[in-house]
This record gives C-alpha cells, structure tokens and sequence, in this order.
C-alpha cells in the first residue's frame, strides 16, 4: 500500500500555535520534510521541533540557490525546477515503499506556501490531506489586538512587490488590508500609504510570534528602518476600529 | 488582582483545528463565555465541546433576537446595542473579581468574529490577549485540496452581502477570491460569476470541517440549491492552479 501525503501548517512562528491535527500528524508520519537553505534548520523545521517524538525520519529539502543568481535570471526558475523534480522523486521513493510523508509548511500550506511546488506534483499519485495553519496575517492582528475586518468590509491581501499604481488601485477600493513581504519594499509602500492617508491606522509587524517580533504603528519606523522579507502591514478596517461599526455587523449580516 | 481577558478563536468546526494554545487557555480559565440563541447550544461552544475539563463556569451570552425585528430595523441595532452592554456588564463582575475569562470565538477572533464586540469595550481595562484561529476560508482550500494564491497574485474577501456593482468590480481587479457569507445570495452570486467566466473554477463550500460539510465545483449546484449563512465561494488564483506558476513564485519573491 502506497503511503500517505500530508501537507502541514505549522503557524507563523509561535509552536503553540500549531492546531491539535497537525500534532497528531506529525507524531504519527514516518517521515518529516521541510524546505530549508544550505546550513540552516529551516523556519518551519524550527517551529515543530518541540513537538517531535524522534521516531521519525527527516528529508531536509535544501534549497540551490541562495543569492548567487538573481530572481529574474531564468536560470533562477531553471534551477528551482529541477530542485522540486528532485525533491518529488524523493518524496516519492518513501510515498511508493508505503512511508506517510509529512511536509511542513510555515502558515498555511495552500496560502502563498511553498508546499504547493510539491502538492501539485503529488496528490494525484498518493491520498493527500491538508491541515490548514494559522496564517502571519491572523497571528499579526492578534498581536495587534484590534479589531481587524467586520460585516461588509472588503479585505485585500496584496503582495508588496506590486507596483505603486497596482497597489494604489486595490488600497483605494478596500476597506481593510494586509501587505505581505513588504522587505526591501517598505521605504515605497510608506510613501504610498501616506499619499493615500492611510499611514495612521497602519500597523507594521515583523517576526511575528517569534521571541524578536516587533509590532508598531508603522509611522513610528525611522526613516532608514530596514524591514526583513516575511514583514507584514496591517490596515484595519475603519468599521472594524469603531464601536459603532462592531454593532452595524449584525445589522448587514 | 483583575481577571485577564482571552479571545480564543476555536476554528471554523472540526474539534481538532483548535490550537494548543487555545487548548491550554480553554483548560485555564475560571469562566468560558460564549454567543449563542435561545434553545441552542452554540456553534462554538459545541467545537470546544471535547476538550472542556468540567471546572469552570459557563457564561452562555444569549443574542435577544433571532427574526422578529429585521435586521434593516433600527430596533434591531438597539437591542443588540443594549446586548452588548448587558453582556460586557456580566463579564466584567467575573474579571473585576480577579477571575479570567475565555471568550469563544468562531474561526479567528479579530476576523470578521462576534469577539470584536466586547473587545473594544474590554481590552482597556483589562490584560487582554487574543489567540487567532484557523479561518473557514483556510479549512475550506484545505479541503478543496487545490492550491489557493501564489506568488504576486492579489487576495479578495468579499462579504456576498455587497451589491453586483461593488462585487464585480472587486473580482474583476483580484486574482484569488473568497466570496463570505453567500446565503440567500448564492443565486445572484452564481450569475455574477458566470456572466465575469469565473464560475469554472469556482468551488462551493458550507459546513467546512463538521460532519455535513459539502465542497462541490459551484457550477455542479443545482440551480434552487439553498446555501446556509456560513458558507463560501472560492476562486482560487490561475497562477496558483498552474505548475508554471508555482516555480514563478520564488521568482518574483
């Protein structure tokens, strides 16, 4: 019999904040992989370690390529590529011999997570299950501890790698937003946000649930702040933040 | 010494997509507080069912109405106003007299969630910590087992209360969308999605994670199927359906 694919959730950064499945799966699983990069344990690798029985096997997924290449290389899709058909055939030598496969995911496996290289190669072959995570989003207002989105707001999720009039577009339709990998981008994204007069109720949350995370109003970031890549801006939603908004969502339910 | 204030979000149904923390909190605390209708016993209470140890007190917060004043009514606003009230005056005795108290909330608490309410009129003067949870949009990509966004693409929630107007010009702008609360709009929503030639790809889901969960392609309904409030449409984002897309993502990283 064919083993059994799982793909993992394993929150932003907090152990705690796995869910009770994704614990009895990986006490369970015989075999544990995870992306990580060269001399490194991997994020998400870190996040269950104190959760681990020991009784399992690990199959380390190392990434080639760290800045040797640049993003916009085509060499650089060549060679992540090959690494995910590499790192399929191992997963499947274990999959064929009857081995249940675990892989971790940071957050939520099917929510921008680097999991889905590997699902779309697999699960028609094998019977997948996926646990679904606590995202860096949901980890970040909780941090926050404001209220976020209610009754009929519209929330965007966007990418902070989008251009300045792509993101423009969607921060002037929504009514509460999340900027994700906002990295080497947050000296713009603040521009932006200041043009738009959203810049006071924006938050700026990075390692979020990590012992250095760091949750401010974004307006108070020094100008020369730098902002690591898996950095997070909230804007809450302006019925959200209000009393009076907290009753309306019942009225519009 | 005052009591300290939990918003635990208890995911969207199955028992087990609770997180340890939430568990460890639940399993804490002097008092459990929770909305619910008269006669019922709750939907999030119900989740946390299993995992309660027996030694705390229960504070069942029970919504005045269910459908004798409609929701357009200014009535209706009032009484769940003096709800609220009524509600935060019985949580704070328990608080006041140093004893913690764990407010249940579906799914994530700051996301959409009833918590929201007593929260703006609590975490002042209380320690408040908020404990997120996994999301129904994320329990129900897991279930569609499809990947959901990638890369650059950009992420919509639309509550399925908005009018045409509003809708179709939010989908026509994002790459993935989660459409909320469809109900007695799903009709209307279904042909909006067609007429946009989103509907091929759209995914139905309602009681994700519990024993009557039904995840079907949206275009499979019935034509007078009937949605409860709670349930969801997905359109997952093209990137992320393709392989192609899925190397793409590190490349735009």
């Amino acid at each position: 019999m064919k083993g059994r694919l799982f793909g993992v959730g394993v929150g932003p950064g907090d152990p705690e904040l796995l869910t009770l499945k994704a614990l009895r799966v990986l006490q369970q699983v015989d075999v544990i992989a995870y992306f990580t990069r060269k001399g490194k344990l991997g994020h998400a690798r870190a996040i269950v370690g104190p959760h681990l029985s020991g009784f399992h096997h690990e199959e380390p997924l190392v990434y080639p390529l760290t800045t040797e290449i640049s993003a916009r290389d085509p060499r650089y899709a060549a060679a992540l590529d090959a690494f995910y058909t590499q790192s399929e055939a191992r997963l499947r030598t274990h999959l064929e011999a009857g081995r249940s496969v675990a892989i971790l995911s940071e957050g939520d496996p099917l929510f921008f997570g680097s999991y889905m290289h590997l699902h779309v190669r697999l699960h028609d072959d094998y019977e997948t299950q996926v646990i679904p995570g606590i995202t860096a989003m949901s980890a970040s207002w909780a941090a926050m501890k404001r209220p976020f989105c209610q009754g009929q707001e519209v929330v965007s999720v966007l990418p902070g790698t989008l251009a300045d009039e792509q993101l423009a577009r969607h921060l002037e339709r929504s009514d509460a937003i999340v900027i994700m990998k906002v990295g080497r981008h947050l000296a713009r994204i603040r521009q932006l946000l200041d043009r738009l007069q959203l810049i006071d109720d924006a938050q700026y949350i990075e390692y979020c649930g990590q012992p250095s995370e760091r949750c401010v109003p974004l307006s108070q970031l020094a100008p020369d702040d730098a902002a690591p890549y898996l950095s997070l801006i909230l804007v809450p939603g302006a019925r959200a933040l209000s009393a009076a908004g907290t009753v309306a969502n019942e009225v519009t339910g």
